[in-house]
């Protein structure tokens, strides 16, 4: 088992490994609890809560669980009261504890809902996919959508500690299991770590923890400096600015790994367009993409200005501007501030 | 105009004043704004909108309003959710700005989206009554109601200023300006300001400055030093155990200062029954509080295990025991740790 610190306003360890669930769920200190809420949804409810169940029941607390239905439609202002409810309903304290155990969008619910009830309570993440292991264990974002746009309230909140078990991946699906990888190819667009599309398109179950490890690393380093995104934690915001316009034009449909790494495909041009983007790398750069997904033209029958609105409604915009992260070659991108009239002019090419 | 600075994870000024509204409003720093949202209730906004839309209007800023009915009906997560898809209809970014114009109500409800929404944007807080110039405009804590209790979901989030005018104050009722000198008999009885019962009962203009320049101090030296409530901010929970259950059984129609002032009584009569109180300070307590409030014996008809009860709830409750804080003398109170049983067997005096 690999145990990496995260030293932000309030510390905390991820234990990776395969195999470890059960026997971390059983040591972890919970402080001062007495009473846990499982948080889950369908799918990983009939997969593995009676095991998590078992484990906890050897534990000196109460165990309920709380399970939506599933899918980004879970992240809503309903979900959220309901959830908040059931706690106040079996009288949890400022010393009880969630655990959160499923991907991103059941990490996310359960991360806001500890950030906000009764100003705060602890919660330990068990990610259960492969996107939310490399993604949002580490930094704290936590959040729910409204009609207008995903992610639009949250708060930042650490976990007391975060659970992942590589065993769990086995039960994805093939795209579920893709999807995760499209974060990691960003990672390694970034921070440029050697991995080779054939690396990450089956990795071995060593490679798999490799990846996952250089991953959450890559995170850790960049949010420990910058915590509630002001500077360079931009950076990962690397092909979100299309993926989330794509996610939005398609009504949120599109898995978010994919839209991802089509916004990279999207920003690559933008910054070839630029001049930023040395000679030699694109060939490359489409060529790891291709080890999470194939399809990489989601707009190319929308039209430049729909594309325009929907990134003008993203909640990194501001007065006019957004600010892109554009790639020069593998391991060195930069922030750019660009004007939407600016992006505009760039964008007629989009449409085929 | 006295500007307090107080100093927490993020330093903000207290303006306190008569008749410093409108001045403030135009010269106060907006920093990147280009949005004001104000929130209100529907008493404030017949009083005072007109006056404050006037004075943004001179201002580079688009200004949308957002009044709730009022009252801690307001303080619901259907009026949160409102508010929240009323700031992203009109695509407010991270940069805008809510102004909170009310009593806690508003400022609750106000802080608690400022500090969700899009994970934080800046807010203003305008106090329009003495309860929320001395109780909320320090310490940062926002919150709303379940229906299983009051505040029980929030966060700490810090103002970016706060405008107390106290000419504002003339247009409360008799009742409303009596409720909010509960809490600054509450201030009096912790920290000993050496104020009179007739200096509270009625105080001429300059004294109502210099008492709530003397709570707002209070408050600041103790939450500056304990800013999350781990320790000696818990001393500002005087009165609040019997408080919250006097709330809780009336179905919230007990106004939070009265409400105070009674728990306070219920309070001395614990300390002395466990022998923290001095002697001959009982009788100087008890005046002080009518400075507030006559009625003292709201529970005198509830049974103690209902009482008992409703203390449980309580969110700052927890594995069967509870932190009272207890009177010794005017100027000196100090925390109590007690168990839910022996709590219980001191209540039988409390029905008459």
């Amino acid at each position: 088992m690999k145990q990496i610190s995260v030293n932000l306003n309030k510390n905390y360890d991820i234990f990776l490994g395969a195999g470890i669930l059960a026997e971390r769920l059983l040591n972890i200190d919970f402080l001062e609890a007495t009473k846990v809420m499982v948080v889950t949804d369908a799918t990983v409810y009939k997969l593995y809560y009676e095991e998590v169940l078992a484990v906890l029941k050897k534990r000196k607390v109460k165990v309920f669980c709380h399970a939506v239905k599933g899918g980004e439609q879970s992240k809503s202002l309903k979900d959220y009261s309901r959830l908040l409810n059931t706690l106040a309903k079996h009288e949890f304290t400022r010393k009880d504890l969630i655990i959160a155990l499923g991907g991103g969008v059941v990490g996310d619910l359960a991360g806001f809902t500890a950030g906000t009830f009764l100003r705060g309570i602890n919660y330990i993440q068990c990610p259960t996919t492969l996107l939310s292991m490399v993604d949002s264990s580490v930094g704290g974002k936590t959040g729910i959508n409204l009609t207008k746009g995903k992610n639009l309230v949250g708060v930042f909140k650490q976990p007391l500690a975060v659970i992942a078990d590589a065993r769990l991946l086995s039960t994805l699906t093939q795209s579920e299991f893709k999807n995760g990888m499209g974060e990691v190819v960003k990672y390694e667009i970034l921070f440029g770590g050697g991995f080779k599309r054939e690396d990450l398109e089956n990795p071995s179950e060593n490679m798999l923890e490799e990846i996952i490890e250089f991953s959450i690393n890559c995170k850790k380093k960049i949010v420990e400096k910058d915590e509630h995104e002001s500077g360079e934690r931009k950076l990962l915001n690397l092909g979100h600015t299309f993926a989330h316009a794509i996610e939005k034009i398609f009504n949120f449909s599109v898995p978010h790994g994919f839209a991802v790494i089509a916004g990279i495909k999207y920003i690559l041009e933008v910054s070839k367009r630029l001049n930023v983007l040395k000679s030699g790398e694109e060939e490359k750069i489409l060529n790891l993409l291709k080890a999470s997904h194939d399809k990489l033209d989601y707009l190319n029958s929308t039209p430049p200005k729909t594309v325009l609105n929907a990134i003008k409604s993203d909640k990194k915009s501001a007065r006019g501007k957004i600010t892109l992260v554009l790639i020069e070659e593998i391991g060195k991108c930069k922030l750019h501030d660009i004007s939407f009239k600016e992006l505009g002019d760039l964008l007629p090419w989009i449409q085929k």
